[in-house]
C-alpha cells in the first residue's frame, strides 16, 4: 500500500492521478489533497478518498467546505495549508501538480520531510533546479517525473549506466499552430490556440505548446533531472507524439519510449516505479498508426525555444525571468489583451532587461519572479 | 580485459566481432578462433590476434595452415577442434557464429564449461532451445543475443521486471521482395533475391529474409531467449529497419531500440553487457530519416512465417524439420535448381511428412534434421 498526497488534486494532473488510484485501490491510499478554488470537486474527492488532511486557497474557502467533508478530514488553507498537505502526513509520495511558485515552496517542504516527489510542477526545477536537486540528493529523495517526455527519458534510462548516455531527445508535436508560418501566426486567436492536436491539457500549457515555451521549460527540467549539459539535450518535431522521447547511448543505440497520448501512464509510472501495473490507457498499434514523421526543430520558427536554451545555459535567475515573463504573457493572451506573437516579444523584452543573479537563493528567485511579472504585465 | 573466442571468425558476424575488438583493443583479448574453409583469412587473423587455439574444417586444411600461424597458436580441426575452441580456453565469452548444426554441439560445450554465450547461431535455439536454456540456467550462463532484433529486445528489458512484459514485437523489413505480389514472386531470380534493402548479410540469410523464414526463426529464438509464449510475440512490417524491435509492458508503455543498421552494435553489446562502449556505427538522425512506416504482417503473403509459428507452438522436433527443410531448399534455390516459391512448398511438404517427437534429445534432433534434409533435397 503506497500512501500519496496530491498538491493540485482538482486540476488535470490531479484528477488523472486519482484515476490511477481508482484503477488500483488496493495499492494506493490518499493521505492528503490540496486544491485552489474548485471546492465542489475537492469536497467530492474528500468524501470519496477520506484523506486525513485537505487544503484550499483561502480561510474563507476553508470555512465554506469544512461542514461538508468527512469528520476525519482536517481542513487547512493558504500556503501553510499546502505545506501541511505536502509534508505533514505519512505519505510516501507527493504528487506536486500545483501551478506557479507555490509549487516550489511545497515541493521543498515535501523533500525536507523525506517524501518521494512525483513532479508535475514546472517552476520547481525551472526556477530552482540547483536548490531542489541538491536537497533531494541530501535527503535521499527521488524526483520522479510525471510529464510524458521526462517519464519517457526516465524509463529509457532504466538499468543503464548514466555515464554511457550520449544525449537525449525530447519530441515536440509542434502544437496547434505547427502548420502555420510566422506570418500566419499574426492572426491566430485564443480559440485557435486551444485546439491541441494530441494531448488534452489545460489552456496555459496548450498555449505553451504552441509557442514551444513548454518544450523549452522541459529542456531546462531535463537538464536538472538527468544531470545533462544543454548540448546533450535535443528537441525533435514529431507531430504524432507517439515516440514520447528517447535516449541515445555512446554505442549509437537509441532507446525510446512510445505509447498513445495518455497522462495516466507516466503518472502511474511515477507512483509504481520501479514496477509497472496495468493501465486503462489505449494500447498502441504502430500498424494502425502506419507512419511516424520527424522534422528538425526550427529555432527561427520557434524563438521561445531558442530563448529557453539561452536562459538555461546562462543559469542563475534567467530561467525564472523566462518563466515569469511567459506566464504573464500567456495570461494576457488568454484575456485577449495581446496577440499570439506578442508573447515572445514580451519574453524577449523581459530577458533583455533582466540582470542575472548567479546561484540565487529562494528570496532572490522570488524577487526576480516578481520583477519579471511586473515588467511583463506592462509591456 | 574480456577474453573471447569466436566460432566462425571468417564469416560476416565473425569479422564484425573482430572489428569490435579492433575498436577496443584494450578491452578484449582473442583467445581462440574457428573457421571453416577460408584459410587465408584465418591465417591473417591468427597473425593479428595471436590466439592460443584455432580450428579449421578438416585435417587437410589444418596441415595446410599450420606452418603459417604464430608459434603460440595451436591448430585443431573438425568438430572436435570446434569444441576445443568453444570450451578449451580461458575465454569468458564465446561468440557462436558458425552456421548449421555444428553450432549446437559447440555452443553446448561452451555452456558446459561455464562460458557466457554471444549467440549468433540460429540452430542452437531453434532446434534445441529446451536443452540449451535448461543447461544455461543450470550452469548460470547468460545467453546474450547477437542479432539485432533480439539484442533490441534484450536492451529494452534492461532494468525491467520480466513479469510486467505484455509482449514483444520483432520488426521485419519485408526483405528484397517486399513490394512484389505472390504472382510476381514466381519469376524472381537468385540475383534479385540477394539485393537486401537495409542490411549487408550473407546470401542464405538474405533469402531467409525475403521468405520471412528468418523472422520465423527469430520468433522461435525469442520464445526461448525471453521465456515468452508465442501469443506474446508479434511481427510487424517496418521497411526502414530503424526500430529494431520493441517490448510492450502491462501499463501500455512501449520501450523500443532504434539505430542505423549495423551489426557491430548488437555484437558489441553482447560483449560489453551490461555496459556500453563507443561504436563506429553511424549515428541515427530521425530528422534525416524523416518518416517511419509500419504495416500489419500478412501471413498469406508470407506463409513461411505462419509455418514457423505453427512449428514453434507444436514444439518437439517440428522446428528442427522446419529449419532443415528451409536450409536445403534455400541451397537448392541458390544453385538455381528450384524457383523462389518452391522454397515454401518444400518446407510445407517436409512438415506434412514430419512425425513430431516431443522433448527430443540431441540424437533425436539430429535424426530429424537428417531425415528432413534428405526429403527436402528430392522434393
Amino acid at each position: 500500500m503506497k500512501k500519496i498526497a496530491i498538491l493540485g488534486s482538482t486540476g488535470s494532473i490531479g484528477t488523472q492521478t486519482l484515476d490511477v488510484v481508482d484503477m488500483h485501490p488496493e495499492h494506493f491510499q490518499v493521505e492528503a489533497l490540496a486544491a485552489g478554488g474548485n471546492t465542489d470537486l475537492l469536497i467530492e474527492q474528500a468524501r470519496r478518498y477520506q484523506p486525513k488532511k485537505i487544503s484550499v486557497g483561502s480561510k474563507e474557502l476553508a470555512d465554506k467546505i469544512a461542514p461538508h467533508v468527512p469528520a476525519g478530514t482536517k481542513v487547512y488553507y493558504g500556503s501553510e495549508g499546502l505545506i501541511e498537505v505536502a509534508a505533514g502526513t505519512d505519505a510516501d509520495t507527493v504528487v506536486t501538480a500545483v501551478v506557479g511558485s507555490v509549487g516550489l515552496e511545497s515541493t521543498l517542504a515535501a523533500i525536507e520531510s523525506g517524501k518521494q516527489i512525483g513532479l508535475a510542477n514546472k517552476e520547481t526545477l525551472v526556477t530552482a533546479g540547483h536548490i531542489v536537486m541538491e536537497r533531494a540528493v541530501a535527503k535521499g529523495v527521488s524526483i520522479l517525473p510525471v510529464d510524458s517526455e521526462h517519464s519517457a527519458i526516465f524509463q529509457c534510462l532504466n538499468g543503464e549506466n548514466r555515464s554511457s548516455v550520449a544525449g537525449i531527445t525530447l519530441t515536440a508535436s509542434g502544437g496547434s499552430f505547427r502548420h502555420l508560418t510566422r506570418e500566419q501566426l499574426q492572426q491566430v486567436t485564443v480559440e485557435d490556440a486551444l485546439k491541441h492536436p494530441n494531448w488534452s491539457m489545460g489552456s496555459k500549457i496548450t498555449i505553451d505548446s504552441a509557442t514551444m515555451v513548454n518544450k523549452g521549460l522541459e529542456v531546462i527540467e531535463a537538464h536538472w533531472l538527468f544531470g545533462l549539459d544543454y548540448e546533450q539535450i535535443d528537441v525533435l518535431l514529431h507531430p504524432e507524439s507517439i515516440i514520447h522521447s528517447y535516449v541515445e547511448f555512446e554505442d549509437t543505440s537509441i532507446i525510446a519510449q512510445l505509447g498513445t497520448p495518455d497522462m495516466r501512464v507516466p503518472i502511474q509510472y511515477a507512483l509504481t516505479y520501479p514496477d509497472r501495473m496495468p493501465s486503462p490507457a489505449k494500447r498502441l498499434s504502430l500498424a494502425q498508426v502506419g507512419q511516424l514523421h520527424f522534422r528538425e526543430m526550427d529555432m527561427d520558427r520557434f524563438p521561445c525555444l531558442r530563448m529557453a536554451y539561452e536562459c538555461g545555459k546562462m543559469g542563475g535567475t534567467a530561467t525564472t525571468a523566462f518563466n515569469a515573463a511567459n506566464e504573464v504573457a500567456v495570461a494576457r493572451f488568454l484575456r485577449k489583451e495581446i496577440s499570439f506573437l506578442k508573447i515572445e516579444d514580451i519574453i524577449a523584452s523581459v530577458l533583455e532587461a533582466h540582470q542575472n543573479v548567479d546561484n540565487p537563493d529562494l528570496e532572490q528567485i522570488a524577487a526576480c519572479d516578481q520583477d519579471s511579472r511586473k515588467l511583463a504585465s506592462v509591456l
